[in-house]
């Protein structure tokens, strides 16, 4: 069983770190403050087993009934509890290839068999993804490392061809004008999975939700850890919802910044595909992929490489701030010009 | 499949909260300052996944390489992990009962088979224990809800006859003087599972970590989500290890306070068990515990009743601070002086 790794997180080393899409702007000063006034001896208590507050502000943001989420210790335990309370072993899951990349050893520790479907190069949505007999499926709109953003009418088809339950994975939805939850009213098995990681700047509180029915939610709940999410995680939580506008200045920005950011990479050259998230995947034909990502790394910048099969040619580089993304595109100017 | 039930969590009304076993005292102030000077914007970044310098501090706290630890969110995950790691759908797995009520919820979860077996009124250990044939094998030492220890020869002497892995699950040592720690250096079956949320006033945080020899804990880092611990909880948990002297201070108090409250228990009529733990569990047989329960509730007092069999005619009472075990006595008189 491989084991999936994610983005290096340096401890030491200062870099620009465009690797993992996290946010480059800070969370909200309403997160900040709140957050230092929770920080007193009630940290001794134990959290609210059932979110009841978050939950509650879930359902006025996003016009759902309080019972319709489950809050997770980021999404990616979101994953996890969807995959134990739907999926035995031998049974199947499935998905589009390229993704996120931590489904497959997900399906490996849960002994379940993966059945995984190629995306075409433009990363459209291929029709047998729907013919797979999956008890759960996954698709994550807009994909990673993609960037890429499917239409709604096509994500609605889906779920009502595949045959057990479709996990839709949000986490970049935010940095789009999509958003399928209200496919959860008409569509008893479709979850949404949703994160504060990215668009909330909250990565290092790991947040995730997700949203359904009430009786999928149900299932999920009593798979789920009794205190997954602690104190302080609710508490940016809840204030993070209460400032959303904050949230959605951040984002407008940064996609401000991408469409720069694409502009000027494609005037160098390389290969970018259109991004409705915080990120660009970048074919990169002139150089060889891994190089240049070892060569940013050298001058200071932090990118994603994947190595394995229709990525090994590409970088995927997060959204940073304006200065940031100007340091990386003179990084890369001076590395082509070398050459 | 029945799911676990943790104690209540009033989120409203104030109680003199002794049902779950929370620390009645503040964690250190180390940790309260040093999670003020966290809430920055870094917490738009993802946490190490490694956990690279906790463990480092609990390599230097328990004299063990770093490598030989795990950290979780909370105990509780590490029991999944643990479950997860070592143990497929109709493999068995052992308990003595009545211990820790989510070992059920969590074998079910698993799909796994349990081996019950029974422990005596006085809490010694079944030697059936060691005869389940199971992968993995749960004990709570010292125990809850009985709160009793098991001396360490009597521990060492079951990790030798198990076939399989045996998880020493040891959230209450430090209100003991026991502890078999070193035990996973000679038997390579041994993990210790600890929780910071007891002794080091942290329910709130969720930080359990287990020690076990290298290679069981690599099985087990495979399993783990990679950020599953949050960037505050970290910074908590390195904080309360630096002054471990405040913890080992508020332990003694709250050990004191267990001695004085058992003998008064006793002097009511009631029979105590031993404790080396924060809590004593306390056989009622002039008055239905449940009425009990319910009355001191009723008068702002929360205690654990469990409604099942071996522990219905008993109430699980936590350690509180002075004050508040005088008014659990006082109420507990008044009760009784009524009939």
């Amino acid at each position: 069983m491989k084991s999936y790794s994610p983005g290096e997180q340096p401890q030491q080393k200062k870099y620009v770190k465009l690797n993992t899409n996290e946010n480059p702007y800070s969370p909200s000063e309403l997160v900040l403050t709140r957050l230092r006034q929770a920080c007193t001896d009630e940290l001794r208590l134990y959290p609210d087993p059932d979110a009841t507050h978050l939950r509650k502000l879930l359902s006025k943001t996003f016009s759902k009934k309080p019972e319709q989420f489950i809050v997770g210790n980021g999404s990616d335990e979101l994953l996890t509890i969807l995959i134990r309370s739907f999926v035995s072993e031998n049974e199947v899951i499935s998905y589009s290839y390229p993704t996120y990349g931590y489904y497959q050893p997900l399906i490996d520790i849960q002994g379940a068999n993966a059945v995984v479907v190629d995306y075409p190069d433009d990363f459209s949505l291929p029709t047998e993804l729907a013919n797979t007999n999956a008890k759960l499926t996954f698709l994550v709109n807009p994909n990673s490392p993609s960037g890429t953003i499917l239409p709604l009418e096509i994500i609605e088809d889906l779920a009502s061809r595949v045959n057990g339950i479709l996990a839709i994975d949000e986490a970049y939805i935010d940095f789009s004008t999509g958003g399928a939850m209200d496919l959860v009213e008409s569509h008893v098995n479709v979850v949404i999975i949703r994160t504060m990681s990215k668009s909330f700047s909250l990565a290092g509180l790991r947040i995730g939700f997700a949203c359904a029915n009430t009786e999928l939610i149900d299932g999920m709940l009593k798979v789920k850890d009794h205190y997954n999410v602690n104190r302080l995680s609710l508490v940016a939580a809840e204030a993070a919802l209460e400032d959303i506008e904050n949230m959605k200045q951040n984002a407008m920005l940064i996609c401000q910044t991408r469409e720069r950011l694409i502009t000027d990479l494609r005037n160098m050259g390389f290969y970018v595909w259109e991004s409705a998230t915080n990120f660009v995947l970048v074919r990169s034909k002139k150089i060889c992929a891994k190089n240049l990502y070892l060569e940013l790394k050298k001058r200071g910048v932090l990118v994603r490489y994947f190595e394995q099969p229709r990525l090994d040619d590409c970088l995927r580089i997060t959204v940073g701030t304006e200065n940031e993304t100007d340091f990386l595109l003179d990084q890369l100017r001076f590395i082509l010009n070398r050459r």
